[in-house]
């Protein structure tokens, strides 16, 4: 893995850029553009929330076409209840685009982050449409990154560079994330740019299980945006062969997707709202995977297991208890319970020996929990951030 | 409703008191007695955590029988994730009491709140319970309030008196809560006594819809508690002709029992850890009272819609996301969300037009929520508290 600064952020076939256009304060970058030198297969995941935004609304649209040329995001304002005029402006910071870019209208999809409920100013991305368009760079995707944060402490980039078929293959991912990541992406925005030749059908179902085992395996606050987006876009401009199924080169592309990915999920929770540490939990020998989820879960969103790891106290009671209240039938004396490969509960009761050893544990960056329940061999992984003064500072003094 | 001091905390034939046993620190009373001068009818209401803690197995055998006499209660240590152990100690805490009161052992209840997977310690309940014993009197009860708190600011009592069938009836509760309030009662303990003469089933059926209604319908922190446990002893000393069914009795007595149970949930809502308001939320219109339900409480446990309201700012685009987000469709242009009677989003877009009257209601002791589905005619309300510095500060330091 070369890093050569951004330089290690571009991807072949792809420029990109973001700006200032007056929609957050202070002159943070608040305009993003990615675009592709020519028309991509595209793939999306969307948020569930009944309360879907406006450009959520219009890229479900849009994607099913499966072509994409470029990606237009902005920050500072999500676009969102803001009913069929809101609708309308989304169409119209597409069509902004597009006119720029000469492209074709229906081919370029739209993204907002930020506050609810308000129209966006037309006017002001009309205005800087311009202008974004001429910073847009092959070397231009960290300031595309930038121009998406909302409340992140920083921006967040992965990539990876493969052989596929003798051909360099790159695939590089920017996010924004924060609060709200939970199931189902909340709040979180992602975008991935690779110059792989691949059939539709082929990317869509690779990008899909990528998604279910990154963004939807993090959780900072258990609340989920009406927002969510992650698309990937696939240029063909590495120039190797069409990946077409299940083959060696499939599989050599999965690992460098589900490694961008992880990395965009693993800084997302790293970045939660006020996140201190991160608490990885893996929830093992479960009947079924659903089974294994619900309990990881219901572990990574109780606040009394969250502020206990932000306290560094190892209170194991408390994870027991939330396991235990998913509505799940457990076998107590079988259940047993590590912080990392200490055991703390174990015969239905606990234990006591390693004071030390868990001293170390709890101070740590990450905090694994395991969670055996004796019932099957189904696991689920989901990775939290605790929960700290700084979450309250951030979301109470958050103004609308 | 008359209130003299303790006076009022008193209900014919039963005797109370609460004393220091040493569970605690700093000599704060953790060792609760209730006691019946006759066996009287029981029906109780426990946690559904699938780790139930040794005193909710003991008392779930026991009450089968119908009939109990006393309650010991500890604060200071759950009893609970103890194993076979922990178990024995919770009979011994009803045999303890049993020999000192000179009851029948398996008409004593017990239950315990606090720590997690620490054993009692038996010698020293064992050693300060002929104390107990002695401090028992019939104005009481405010003592075994107060033994049974534990991050409680305040001791939880509520008592209404009646005339039913020319004889005046009293019933009087008292509950500790704090964290953990949620669906089924998370880390709460209530007790409930009262003199009526009732039939079993009939006060078994109206003391769990009394549950349902308040206790089951208030949350913290959505977390649910290994300990949780509600219990009402009805001794039947009032001398009122048996409540055999549905009559006008029946109707007074239900009354009554909401009242008290309400005033308790209220409390504890109100107590609840850190919190600085109560969020009162109103589901209307709902297809059924589950899916109102469910969508009342995917609001009042956002964290994001804790923390705005904790910062005194109208953010319904949060309240709005948090109700999408239940999995439920809704019919977004029919959605109408309300702070008290001011509309802010109808039409599937936010309103702006009650900037001071906002600013009114948002600083006020109790926010209500009310949000309008469009869909039925089901209703739910939950209160909740919000979500404050207070509550990491307390569940972080708060040390195993």
């Amino acid at each position: 893995m070369k890093i050569h600064g951004t330089e290690t952020y571009a991807v072949p076939g792809f420029i990109a850029g973001g700006i200032h256009a007056g929609i957050k304060e202070k002159g943070l970058k608040d305009l993003a553009l990615i675009v592709s030198a020519v028309p991509s297969k595209v793939s999306a995941v969307f948020t569930t929330n009944a309360f879907k935004a406006a450009p959520v609304q219009l890229d479900q649209e849009r994607i099913k076409s499966g072509t994409a040329q470029a990606i237009l995001v902005n920050s500072g304002n999500a676009n969102a209840a803001t009913g069929a005029k809101g609708y309308e402006d989304a169409v119209s910071m597409a069509r902004f685009a597009s006119g720029h870019l000469h492209i074709k209208e229906d081919h370029v999809l739209v993204a907002s982050t930020g506050i609810i409920g308000h129209r966006l100013p037309m006017d002001k991305i009309e205005a800087h449409m311009g202008q974004l368009v001429k910073v847009l760079h092959e070397r231009g995707i960290p300031e595309a990154g930038e121009a998406i944060m909302t409340t992140d402490k920083f921006p967040k980039m992965a990539y990876r560079k493969g052989v596929i078929g003798s051909r360099e293959v790159t695939i590089c991912g920017i996010a924004k994330g924060a609060g709200m990541i939970e199931p189902n992406m909340a709040t979180m925005l992602a975008f991935v740019m690779t110059d792989v030749n691949m059939e539709l059908p082929v990317l869509d179902r690779m990008f899909k299980k990528a998604v279910a085992v990154s963004f939807n395996a993090i959780t900072v606050d258990g609340c989920m945006s009406t927002n969510d987006t992650a698309i990937i876009l696939a240029n063909g401009q590495a120039g190797n062969p069409a990946i077409k199924g299940p083959s060696k080169n499939l599989h050599l592309f999965k690992e460098m997707l589900f490694g961008v990915m992880s990395d965009l999920a693993m800084a997302m929770v790293r970045d939660g709202e006020g996140a201190t540490k991160i608490i990885d939990i893996i929830v093992e020998e479960a009947k079924s995977t659903g089974e294994a989820r619900k309990i990881a879960y219901a572990i990574a969103n109780s606040n009394l297991v969250k502020t206990a790891m932000f306290g560094c106290d190892a209170n194991w009671g408390r994870i027991l208890s939330a396991a235990g209240s998913s509505r799940i039938s457990l076998p107590v004396d079988k259940v047993q319970l590590f912080f990392e490969d200490v055991p703390v509960f174990t015969n239905g009761q606990g234990m006591y020996s390693h004071k030390n050893e868990l001293v170390k544990i709890m101070t740590a960056d990450t905090v694994r929990i395991r969670v055996k329940l004796g019932m099957g061999k189904k696991t689920f992984r989901v990775r939290a951030s605790d929960l700290s003064f700084d979450y309250i500072k951030i979301n109470a003094h958050y103004h609308t």
